[in-house]
């Protein structure tokens, strides 16, 4: 498996565009679309919060058949908690999207993110759509992951290229995302696009395995949106035989498609709203994966841990005490706690560290903690960042 | 019932001393001892987090048996996570305080609080407990306050007394905890006097009731502590002629302390670290007391519901999205908003609200946020605060 340029246009077949329509103040783009150049299976990961945006809403419905042919996203408005209206506004991207690319309304997929509350400049938005699907092309991958931008201060896109039954095939993606972050999926939009042949079921699947280990791995600041989703399209267009049974060949499937969300999962951890740090909080000897989660979701929230790995302070306590209240099962007396490769605390008790080293350590820009239970053998890891001063300028003034 | 000076001394036959022994950099009050004139009915309600600090260890197996004659805590570290050292040391505070107060060892309630995972100076502890020991006063209660205070920047007592069996009779209380604050009680430590005669079986169940709703609805970062808890000692010196069942007289007990714990915790929430303000979260219309504690939780949690009340700024979308992933059972198209008393969002649809309006309640230093399900007949209330750059400041540095 190779990385190559781009993004979600990396893969044959696919083209895609970004636009300036006027939705975000600062005249950045905020309208993307995403087309293949036949109908492409297709599956979706959704939020899980109770609350769902109206855009959100009308993709879950057009994706149940299975197929799509296009995605159009905007920024800059969440399309969210503004009554049928709302619906009917996200109803009519998708079906303006489906005239202009002429192709089924309910093969359009439809996403929003931005502030909730608000209803959508239709015209801007209208008008918008209409400049990108005139100027789709195989070079605009990156536009479009710009126009889905909102807080995010990197692209976030990546493309690998693979061999699968003797064709090279590709995926592309591109995620946004840095604020109301945390497992499962909170203001994250991620759209992947691959070329290669695949069965509907195990695309679903698939997505559905490895999103779990990924983009539901990562916690900015533990608020769940009511707008995230991931997205994959495959359009059979490397003209590989088809993957139709979980064989060898699925596997190599699945671990590029591991990769490449992983890949895109850690760059939301790392530019969390405000972050300095990239954060992997690892536990390991969990009774069962219900509290291997549960601990390692109690240390990636707690703002006391986070604030105190901003300082690059290596104050263990609060890790623990975190443990402590996950809710999981263990024993205090047994727990070991590692930052980076230093162990702080064995069997529950302080360690007589070298001060040095831990400063050293928590100067770095990618910081690993483990958590080792002692307790059984169920392991779970999340990305998450530090909490800084920025966090709280960025999220005080937002909607205003 | 009124209001009057003092805290814990203020009810008859109780004394008290905070003094400096060294265990804070700063050299301010780290050693309070509580004593009574005589065996007092204790009662008392510990963190929940599977971590438990020494002190706290120490206290819940003393507390058995339901009395005491005196509580000493240090603060500037909370003697947890370091063995049986640990241990042993809190015994020794509650074995040197018996001896100088002649009383029984298993009668000497113990508490700490501050930085997990170092050894207890026991030089400066046993000096600071035989110092307290000796200057037991009936003016002592501010200086045992200040001494359990640690990033605490107000000073939190109050005394109150009404007339009970004929008699009158006063409780009062003091109480620390700034960071680390979450239902249950997190890093905050709350101790009640009273000169009521209280049958032990009534002191017990009236204080984990009231706790419930007091000192259990404090959060200000989510984080629980390993130290934390609420201690009450009754010693009968007001002479009443004793509350053994439940009838009004004791409904008048409940109902003063109440007062006392409601005063207390709201201003715990108040002096949250790096607050600029005092939040009350307030849920209505729950389909049952799980769900309304689930959803007043997680706004009180949010970082993102916090940081907004911080910049001032109505972004009633993040609250709706914090009950959306609450688990709380409720439909989004019934659900009300208020910010204070301006309607920001009806039917979990955006109001077109006046913002100069909703600007002025958010630049108040108090703010009542109130969330109507309309779903049942449970409420929950929670105090919290906002989350400021002072918050990261003071928890980026704490332990160095």
């Amino acid at each position: 498996m190779n990385i190559i340029d781009g993004g979600v246009t990396a893969p044959k077949g696919f083209t895609a565009a970004g636009e300036a329509s006027g939705l975000k103040k600062n005249g950045k783009k905020d309208i993307a679309v995403v087309a293949s150049v036949d109908t492409a299976v297709a599956a979706g990961v959704f939020t899980t919060n109770v609350v769902k945006g109206h855009s959100l809403q009308v993709t879950m419905e057009n994706i149940k058949n299975g197929y799509a042919n296009a995605i159009v996203i905007n920024s800059g408005n969440a399309n969210a908690c503004v009554g049928e209206e709302g619906y009917k506004d996200a109803k009519e991207m998708a079906d303006l999207t489906a005239k202009l690319l002429q192709c089924e309304p309910e093969n359009v997929l439809v996403g929003s993110t931005g502030v909730i509350g608000m209803r959508l400049n239709m015209p801007a938005v209208r008008s918008g759509i209409r400049t990108a699907c005139t100027r789709l092309s195989e070079e605009g991958g990156h536009d479009a992951e710009e126009a889905i931008m909102t807080t995010d201060t990197i692209a976030k896109e990546i493309a690998v290229e693979f061999e699968l039954q003797d064709e090279t095939v590709r995926i592309g993606g591109m995620a946004k995302g840095s604020g109301m972050i945390h497992p499962n999926m909170a203001t994250m939009i991620g759209v992947i696009t691959t070329d290669a042949n695949i069965s509907r079921g195990l695309l679903d699947k698939t997505l559905k395995q490895v999103v779990k280990h990924t983009f539901n791995r990562v916690s900015v600041d533990g608020d769940t949106s009511v707008c995230d989703m991931v997205l994959m399209l495959a359009n059979g267009e490397a003209n590989n035989a088809g993957i139709v049974k979980e064989d060898a060949e699925f596997e190599k499937f699945k671990k590029a498609l591991e990769f490449v969300c992983t890949y895109l999962a850690r760059l939301i951890a790392k530019d969390g709203e405000g972050a300095t740090k990239l954060i992997e909080i690892l536990v390991n000897g969990a009774l069962d994966e219900e509290d291997a989660y549960k601990a390692v979701n109690a240390v990636a929230k707690s703002p006391l841990v986070k604030t105190a790995i901003f300082g690059e302070d290596a104050n263990w306590g609060r890790i623990l005490t975190a443990v402590g209240y996950s809710g999981a099962e263990f024993d205090p007396n047994l727990v070991d706690i590692f930052i980076g490769d230093l162990m702080v605390c064995r069997n529950g008790v302080a360690l007589n560290f070298d001060e040095d080293k831990a400063k050293k350590i928590l100067k770095e820009r990618e910081i690993k903690i483990t958590i080792n239970l002692k307790k059984g053998n169920y392991s779970d890891r999340i990305w998450t960042c530090d909490f800084s001063y920025d966090y709280v300028k960025i999220n005080g003034s937002y909607r205003t």
